[in-house]
């Protein structure tokens, strides 16, 4: 790591520096949701639902409402002119159960009162009528005949709604149905030598960041201000003012630090149910979910993924075909558009001529699924990866070998009019593969697995905007309104800046979203940050630039062209003016500064999905592993891997982000999964559900990071941070099956399954 | 008033609007410095010296730093790196005294604890050893030979220093000397048929706004944030990252609701104190002055006022001098911008071609004197008006027609290189007289009196930028940097944005000052932000509307030029396009918004003030008193405003500025003052210090508004709201002379001077 380091200019891109948010983390000074205070602030706490199945036949709130120090009670039916839906894809889901309960924990009813105690109180004293319904427990369930509805009507859709494919079947209880087809899938299956068809498994899990969903909100007069750690600041702003009918110049979500996302904070449920408190109340009203009421609040999905492909003799894969049932859960929240994102994505990078998928999401009684990293893809990859081992194992082949004959090669076509792949993934590979030892390993017998991966990274349909501000002192302020997750967007965007203006990036900060002054951005999401707001942030950071050389040419007497913006100010034929001076001679020693702003829009093709990837993100990984054959338990020896961020505008970031998602892809890999019992969530907290530790890291982890150029950023940057994680539990399963011949088909690799499986035999013959 | 109101356009322009604030501080919803909470904020106060003149030969804290719950004592000697002086025009106040007290109340340590009864206590624990020193009392002993030298250093300027004249005579407690002179001004005296030569006086005054001053401030890692209710939020910004070595991008203002200026935010010297005491106790710090303090950190000075006019027997005045000193307290403040302003502003709105002024800001044991509405005009409109009516007796002419005769024509030079003057105050005059009735007024002997004022508005060289973002569904949010002292400013400026993008006011939102993120504003000053910000707002909000026009006219199939803006959209040849439309064809269904910056520039030229006036603001009043001759009160039956503000963007707001002007105008007439004991301050306290009430005002009080075209803002805009307070106190002398034939030339008018006065015969012959 590199501290602050000299004044700025293109040798700062690649330069790891300190995150801006790094020392306000370790020491203890960030300042999360849950440490605001606001004048006047109240609490607010939500009565949950313990059916997972019900119908409300009345809510008595007489005697919450009496109880001493209660600011107001309300429930679905009694939210006056808000519109209580809220979604991301569409609005299907009240922010107080309405009639209805479809998971238990969902929200039926909520207080604000003077203290957390009382509010608690008063929530007890609600009386609710519930006649319980039957359970739809699972996809099986939920498509078989004469199943319990969930859902009756077509969900609405939002403004500027993004997924135009939309099919809910919601009499069979689909939430969504992507079909993908290209190529004669009939004929390939045809013509194939073998034909491989097999079914995996994965449970839902949980994001289970460190700081639990919450927010403040406070409504006042005809404006509503929330504050609350959301990854989607802008997708909230319309959404709370659609809700509560409100221009969207007069709703202000602001962003704290953020306690750990992964795709877990998106419309932040406990908003809407502050901001309508808020507004009975006439006092800023604070919201804090529980961890054990976050897990029950947004999941990632579980899925079954059938998976077949035509396959000739030397290994080429000529068709594929995919079912993919997604559990949704009782809300759409993102399961259309991860279904479809999984559908898509089953072909993975490799050149499949035929392909025929049809991918749902399907409602049951269970928690909503919503964004998880890597969004759709560790579920297919899971399947794909696999069998591809299955398909070497059957054809006799080396799994590099194989997955060398058929990766897409550098501007091929993932699909007809989708961008061209934009890295060297067979390249990508054979560094891998050296580098975890691939040939040595395998003639020796070890325990060695490989997984690729790739999806369409930065969002389809995707948008930033940016503003960038030089100051009177030659400093500069980025105006930009992606949330600091983690990943240190905020310290990039400022090094792109500082790159453009030619200044000292500690001389540069980079604001939190905070909608009522922060450009529009449209999401902290996909791994699209640096490429794509930093586009914006270069734009704007280069119209700062210019207009610094127009004043100075003058001065300079040289062309507007000639001057060029290092060490903090500008200069031409040997002379120099520094950033004040530049602003003092504008603005005639008043004081003053430059504004630019900056636009990254959309992609203009369309493809299957409705918009071109905005970039292709890769992920590889190697696992070396052992396997205690008395207990199943599998040991992560090594691990390696490997991602290609287009350039490493900081590489430590790029390292730290590859790392810390392939660590989190060894929960879903070993243990992880949300257990449910008739509907009842039963290991929704921290110490029943079991997550990742630093013990379980491998002995030797490592991130290569290759950078491949080609990106649309700054400097042909391109996102990473989903890839790492995706190839884990395929690359393990590999390295499994490597060390003992055993094939686990359903994750997680628990020691029991891994147990049964070496019993069994399973996999010999899969 | 008119609420909301149908959606834009030019015809907006005019429209008494609601005002943004107005709800939220007549229900109390209004937050202010004093109701916010930061995490983990603790309480700082402060130790004022008790003698107005000292030297400090010691200060022991150890007592204090013991005490239980206390996290830091500082003094002036222990602030490590900090640079401790500030100041607006130099920098010669420390935040806390180093090595000498020069008023009494003058902070001399600070202590934060948990607590406020904790840091009182542990302040009162302070123990520090005075030597004290004679006292310098006003300014005629600070001018005396063998005074007590107050200030041994020059001062030292700051970045964009905006006094180029300043010349301090620090060995003579001069602090500034402002030397105006044009024509021949010995010629003229030698030439004219009668001298007239006078003296006025008037005392200091306190602004006393209802929420005395106060400040948080947060030092985090090397980031400073202060929230504090400032007119100056950027010259803060700067005062603070110099003091504190921090980049400007490091330093945020934040400012939120604010009860009263008037010219007494400025610096706010809680901020440097709470800062300094933030970063010794690793806290935010919370230090907020009582109303005392707040009458014991400014004041307006107190001055004495030498005019001597050459006048031919027609009334022409052909020449003038004028001797004016202006007592500014301890440090220089704004003394030496308020006595060059005096000096130059003697003229008065009048054809006077031969001209020599001194102005002197002196330095005495007393608080400092800073802005105050008028900015030195009241001091010598109290001077020159005074004398018109004296020359007018004197000559045996009306004084309607004396004024009359001399006043300047539209157009005409005020000086030489000065900006032309852009109002009719002739017509002004003669509106206004016939307003109050002058002519039969002064035909049946009723005590009537007027007065005339100008001052160059807007200050000289100043600057504003802008920031309008124009959002997904047609609402809009203007970033600026002005502060709602009260004046209306955000409604105006969601106002002028609103116009040019043709939407709904109500769908605008403008945000308070918050110098890390809205854009450069030099002051909230002077009378500027409708005219000169507001020219920024309207060319940002131009740069938006014609990146909506480019982006519309394919889909209109117009040219860009062709293309209106009106009614939340934008239309050409019957074809029409919302603006969501718009931004959803430019970010491709992806959401986005467009985004437009401005900037205004100071005038160009150069004159003995160093700019030229952005425009000229005029104050007309007139006022019709009685007398009791027992007691000497004046009772004001009625009193007429008049002002111009070139176009009324919004008239309610202008009235309401106008006629709270001339309210608080009544106080320095009638009754204010503040009153020293030995350089003690005896009434600074609202208990003690006598403000107007509404029990004073007239039974008949209007503003009058003349819209001269011509200003410099949006749709011809000038600035208002100065120009009211500064008539008030000679018109209502006039009228006491006219009703009494008694000349008072001492402020303020109390019962005892007039009835003083009206025994000795003063004024026939003055």
């Amino acid at each position: 790591m590199t501290l602050g380091g000299p004044a700025g200019g293109r040798g700062l891109i690649g330069r790891s520096l300190e995150r801006q948010d790094a020392r306000d983390k370790v020491t203890g000074r960030a300042r999360y949701t849950v440490d605001l205070r606001m004048p006047g602030m109240v609490e607010g706490k939500v009565l949950r639902s313990p059916y997972p199945h019900a119908r409300i036949l009345g809510i008595d709130t007489k005697e919450a409402a009496q109880l001493p120090g209660v600011l107001g009670v309300i429930t679905g039916a009694d939210l006056g002119d808000i519109d209580p839906y809220f979604g991301q894809a569409v609005k299907d889901q009240p922010l107080l159960a309405i009639d209805r309960v479809r998971f238990a924990g969902e929200p039926v009813a909520a207080v604000a009162a003077v203290d957390a105690l009382t509010a608690e109180e008063a929530a007890r004293r609600i009386v609710v009528d519930y006649e319980p319904l039957p359970v739809v427990r699972d996809v099986a369930e939920a498509l078989a005949p004469g199943a319990p509805q969930l859902h009756v009507d077509r969900p609405r859709s939002t403004l500027f709604p993004d997924v135009q494919d939309i099919k809910p079947d919601v009499t069979r209880n689909i939430c969504h149905h992507f079909v993908y087809r290209r190529g004669d899938p009939d004929a390939a299956f045809r013509q194939a030598d073998v034909v491989f068809d097999d079914t995996f498994t994965l449970p839902s899990v949980h994001h289970f960041p460190l700081e639990p969903l919450g927010a403040i909100a406070h409504y006042r007069g005809r404006e509503l201000t929330v504050w609350t750690g959301t990854q989607y600041p802008f997708a909230m702003r319309q959404s709370l003012a659609e809700m509560f009918g409100l221009p969207q110049s007069r709703v202000r979500i602001v962003v704290p630090y953020v306690g750990g996302a992964f795709g877990s904070r998106e419309l932040i449920p406990a908003a809407p149910i502050a901001a309508a408190l808020s507004r009975r109340a006439g006092a800023p009203v604070r919201v804090l979910f529980s961890s054990e009421d976050t897990a029950r609040t947004v999941v990632r999905n579980g899925g079954r993924v059938r998976i077949q492909s035509a396959v000739r003799k030397d290994g080429t894969i000529i068709g594929r075909r995919a079912e993919i049932h997604l559990d949704t859960g009782a809300y759409t929240d993102q399961g259309s558009r991860v279904s479809k994102k999984a559908g898509y994505r089953i072909i993975g990078p490799y050149r499949i001529p035929h392909v025929e998928v049809n991918s749902y999401a399907v409602f049951t009684n269970t928690v909503s699924a919503g964004s998880y990293r890597g969004f759709g893809t560790p579920e297919v990859c899971w399947a794909y990866e696999s069998q591809l081992d299955i398909i070497a194992a059957k054809l006799g082949l080396d799994p590099f070998a194989l997955r060398m004959k058929n990766l897409l090669k550098r501007d091929e076509e993932y699909a007809p009019g989708d961008r061209p792949l934009d890295s060297d993934m067979d390249q990508a590979l054979d560094i891998l593969a050296k580098e975890v030892g691939w040939r040595e390993a395998r003639a020796s017998g070890e325990g060695v697995g490989l997984a690729c991966a790739i999806k369409d990274g930065g969002g389809t349909r995707t948008s930033s905007t940016a503003i960038v501000r030089l100051h009177q002192d030659g400093s500069a302020t980025v105006l930009a309104s992606s949330a600091e997750i983690g990943q240190g967007v905020q310290s990039v965007l400022g090094q792109i800046a500082a790159a453009e203006l030619g200044i000292d990036p500690s001389r540069v900060t980079v604001t939190a979203p905070d909608t009522g002054v922060t450009p529009f951005d449209q999401r902290t999401n996909a791994s699209r940050a640096t490429s794509l707001l930093g586009h914006a942030v270069q734009e704007a950071a280069q119209r700062v630039a210019d207009q610094v050389r127009a004043i100075a040419a003058e001065a300079l007497e040289a062309s507007p062209d000639e001057c060029r913006l290092e060490g903090g100010g500008v200069s031409a034929g040997g002379r120099r003016l520094g950033f004040g001076e530049v602003i003092q001679r504008f603005f005639r020693d008043a004081g003053g500064e430059l504004i630019g702003y900056g636009y990254q829009r959309p992609a203009i093709g369309l493809t299957a999905l409705g918009a071109t990837a905005s970039f292709w993100e890769i992920g590889l990984g190697a696992a070396v592993v052992s396997v205690d054959r008395e207990t199943g338990a599998i040991s992560v020896h090594r691990y390696v891997s490997l991602s290609d961020p287009g350039r490493a505008i900081n590489p430590a970031g790029v390292e730290g982000q590859d790392l810390g998602g392939a660590m989190q892809g060894l929960g879903p890999a070993l243990f992880e999964g949300m257990v449910y019992d008739e509907g009842q969530l039963v290991n929704g907290s921290m110490i029943d559900y079991r997550l990742p530790l630093f013990s379980d890291l491998p002995e030797s982890f490592d991130a290569v990071i290759v950078e491949g150029g080609g990106g649309p950023g700054p400097h042909g940057a391109k996102g990473v941070a989903e890839g790492s994680i995706i190839p884990v539990a395929p690359a393990i399963a590999n390295a499994l099956f490597a060390a003992t011949g055993a094939r686990v088909k359903d994750l997680p690799l628990t020691p029991e399954r891994v147990w049964r499986a070496l019993r069994s035999g399973a996999g010999r013959d899969a």
